[in-house]
């Protein structure tokens, strides 16, 4: 079958060169237009801004010609959205009305209760909402987001625990990559040799955005999950992954605490979303030393959930680390991932 | 009045080197003595290791020959103890015997039941398990012990809240300076853009030490806190400062969430503390801003404790960030300042 | 005698805020106002900026207004300017064409032959070029600047060898630190583990100003030195001092090599200099460890150039390693003992 | 073909752990035996040391056993030697003696006069010397060395300049990765956020292997080229890749500047290295934009050596900056790199 052709909105800053750099031979999706800021118009897109990443600009692209975020520029069946979220608000449902289906990684509409915060791994029936939402809005084209990049391995590794014993409360604290706050992002001398103890508006998306994703979606509603969330953010000086210490109160204690580490390293993706082209496999990798998992030395394939040090907790019942690639798997490549499962499931035609 | 003559056991390694430093110009003590490994006995002190820090090594102790850790070349009423945990659990109870008083950064003896763990801003009553100490050895000399440098700054911000509020359950995730594994430490191919969610022993301590220091010493009997810990433990890459990200379940709820803020920053030490030439006046400083206290930026007076982001919690009752100085609070300047308090107290005379 | 009144222009950027930090208790200044960017007029000085030194603000600033950089708003007799090199040009002679002595840190004029680049260890007898410049332009006020924060170190180092062998050429290299671009600055994603061989426009400062000041000042006319310079400009993740790499060739060789260290640990400020408040004593410091010197470890004392690895070279005469620091000699502290000469030689009444 | 059996001596190292990466899959060698110190002899691979690279060990790697790196217990045609260069001197020259082609990464003879330093972009035809080699020792078995990672890069750039132009002097200054210190190599507190102006014996091989590997064989003997050199090692807190800046004086100053940019990326290697596997194609790359190459991001593919910042010199003829990866191309890289020269060569049998 020949490609879908694709755009890129933003594509121009840290998470739009993450989505070219990800799209590039990817079996499905062939960028064709790529769009950026009013400054950038117009320039070709190699020329546009300083490219971030140790890997070469895609031949494919660098000659694409900057384009402005607009229908009648770029007219592609669909987008992967990497603009901020206060452009997005605006911008991404024009593209929806003009019947295009918009995978964004802006956080815009991810409280909008007919727009699915989509993990393929976590909640792939929840695309069932597209319907409420091309009703709601009497359009055809629509919006589906990932969640917020340190939402993603959360949710992930939550997901493993809850189908298997239920999860009550979560103590959480993250130690957050810089490029997670995109380019220029944070000054260097914020965060050389320091810990930044804030992240604007994190604690408040990482708290709420795992009970929508683990959630029920039945006739067209949603209902939120019942888990309780205390949760600190913290920028560290690590370049990509995401890194969290978790405590979690289950429903059903295990029988043996074994079978926590097995709940995670067996955890299975729902059938639908397990052989899509970004698919990781298997979603989990538990990691047994005692000193692992490591931001700079495990998240080398970016689609996995990486888990360690699983050990029982005195307050709750257990204890563990997750690490996840920010920009890939907590943004760009979950978009990717969204969009494989939106073709797969009929939503995007081939 | 004259300066009591002290020594440094170990006063070539990352925490002796501190020693060295904050006791220069100590009103009240003066180094005559410094001890070391075989490698660098009968050096010249400031031959036998590089030295660390970025003030020079201090004129008076320049000269000084480095000797063995032993009572027969070491004679001076208080030691300060910089030894490696398995030397000190040997050395140390040498000096005991000898008639000496030990103010050790060591872990060796925490856990014993007639050994204080000291943190003057907090319990200096614990002092009173002296007289058990000397009466189960059969010695006068004794040992005293500051707590691990996580637990120091956990326990002064627990302190105040305990006063006001009573501490029932506490969660917490530390990031810690690579300057808290001494030297040479870390790798830096290990820590230098990473995170290492793990630090040997350290999650056992912190969880068990501030119970120690947070309960009550009756008759020479302690009896440990009731309050119960959720803690991981993380190395990232900063030079010194502990950071703490903590949530605190009260056993009162405050009837005002601000008298949360006024519980920590209008702490006071014990008055037998409070003049002491190390004590920190007021021993927790309250930081208001959002995206404080940095470890790079708030640990400059080495000795008080910077709380910040008091807040609200859903599952329990309040989250807070605490920064401390790990070599000089949390380490050479806890012990300093308890031997300062064993001075005041009449442990060792003048 | 009661202290000078003096201003500080852009006072709340990162060169402004040293500048208030090392005149608090400044024996002979006292910062009356200070001034910012249009963004920032009217607010406290204390709530118009994120503060960046691990220091507290001055007590005695906190409260001041911010000021627009005008003389009728800003009425002393000596500003210190830490304005950015475009808004400089245009402001700094205004102040001047007010009566108003100027010690900026800015850029602006530096190439101007009737204005001084300062450093008191180095030329204060170029002072004297205020006269010319009151002359051509018809001013009682003037400027006076200090060079940039590299050429500062090496043309301390260099001045020192001038004296005892003369200097033909030098090839360097510096590693500077991220805090020498201001901040916001350099973004994180771009230096950390990294390093960026290129600093705008810095090659061209750090060969031609060291000419200027090493040059000879004779009838209020300027001679450049005549030195030949091949100079690479790179940025590390440091976050203050900057390091210098340099080969330098000689006049004349000196007939023992050990000469080199003693003409540089030796070197003494013409006497006008050198018992000046911000005087370092000496000016140059030489290390003779193996390793050193190493900007975390030795700009505690922020004025003095320290100097080390003094070693024979084969292509030219030696090699040696400088480090100073960036933001205090190379920047504010170096403007404020330019400052003081200027008092000390009646250019600033008390 | 069936590939080429080989071991990897002191394989559980940094170095090591490199070569056991590039060597799997690898179309020519396939790794049968492993050899270690002997705190790991008789362990499984996998279980000897921590693994520091973020791809996992290979599969086929895993379970081999540590062996002695002796060639009773390790008999292969061809060996890569990871040893530190005190034991290389012992071990190296015992494998020869059995009959083993050694490509070391080890220091330890590449001052001998019948052992090749070889850079296949570069001196292939030094290979002759194995002759003189086996000749001088009466042993079939022999020798090769790679140079030092920071000689690597700038040997390259030189050989294309030299072709073009001839080179007379070269003043260089290295940033140089943690990783070419090995591991546990440098500490975090000596590293991070610093700079270490030194590295023990690196300036010593720096300006002395070039002129090696530059230089001629003729009749089995070799004759150094006359380039003069003044080299500054030091050490920045970067992961990976050595960044060096070059000035450089030419014998034939190019009419038109733009021929040494032309000379440097139309740098071809001997046709006999140009086809082998590891073969970098092209051997240079040049970069354009003003502020690279930087390490973080150009040295993705590893074995290229990427040259930027060509521009004119005011004492010599250019200046310029190089980057290389420095356990790839200069290190495990180069070595199989040479392997497979010896292989085409006939030095080692299929």
């Amino acid at each position: 079958m020949s490609r879908i052709p694709v755009a890129v909105l933003a594509a121009t800053g840290a998470v739009g060169q993450r989505f070219v750099q990800l799209l590039e031979n990817h079996p499905w999706f062939e960028i064709v237009a790529v769009t950026g800021s009013p400054r950038t118009i117009g320039k070709k897109y190699s020329e546009s801004e300083s490219w971030l990443l140790s890997t070469d600009i895609p031949e494919s692209v660098r000659d694409l010609e900057v384009l402005p975020s607009t229908p009648e520029k770029v007219n592609t069946p669909l987008v992967f959205s990497a603009l901020p979220a206060s452009e997005a608000k605006e911008i991404e449902p024009i593209f929806a009305e003009a019947g295009t289906a918009v995978c964004t990684n802006a956080g815009a509409f991810r409280r909008d209760p007919h727009t699915p915060i989509l993990l393929p791994e976590v909640n792939p029936e929840h695309i069932a909402l597209i319907h409420a939402q091309r009703t709601a809005h009497n359009r055809e084209g629509f919006i589906v987001t990932n969640p917020n990049c340190t939402s993603t391995g959360m949710t992930i590794a939550l997901k493993a625990l809850q189908n298997a014993f239920g999860v009550k409360r979560v103590f959480a604290a993250s130690m957050q990559a810089i490029s997670g706050a995109g380019y220029p992002g944070v000054p260097s001398l914020d965060i050389l040799g320091n810990v930044i103890p804030y992240i604007g508006g994190e604690e408040e998306k990482v708290t709420w955005e795992p009970r929508k994703m683990l959630g029920k979606v039945e006739n067209g509603k949603l209902e939120m999950a019942d888990i309780g969330f205390s949760f600190h953010a913290n920028r560290v000086p690590v370049i990509d992954g995401h890194t969290l210490v978790m405590t979690v109160e289950l429903a059903d204690s295990p029988v043996n605490f074994d079978l926590v580490a097995d709940a995670l390293s067996g955890y299975q993706s729902p059938a639908v979303s397990r052989t899509l082209p970004s698919a990781p496999q298997p979603p989990i990798r538990v990691r047994t030393e005692s000193d692992r998992p490591q931001p700079r030395l495990d998240i080398a394939d970016g689609m996995t959930t990486v888990v360690g040090r699983i050990r029982p907790d005195d307050l709750f019942d257990l204890r563990m680390v997750v690490v996840s690639h920010n920009t890939i798997r907590g943004a760009a490549g979950g978009s990717i991932y969204n969009a494989e499962l939106l073709v797969e499931q009929g939503f995007v035609s081939r």
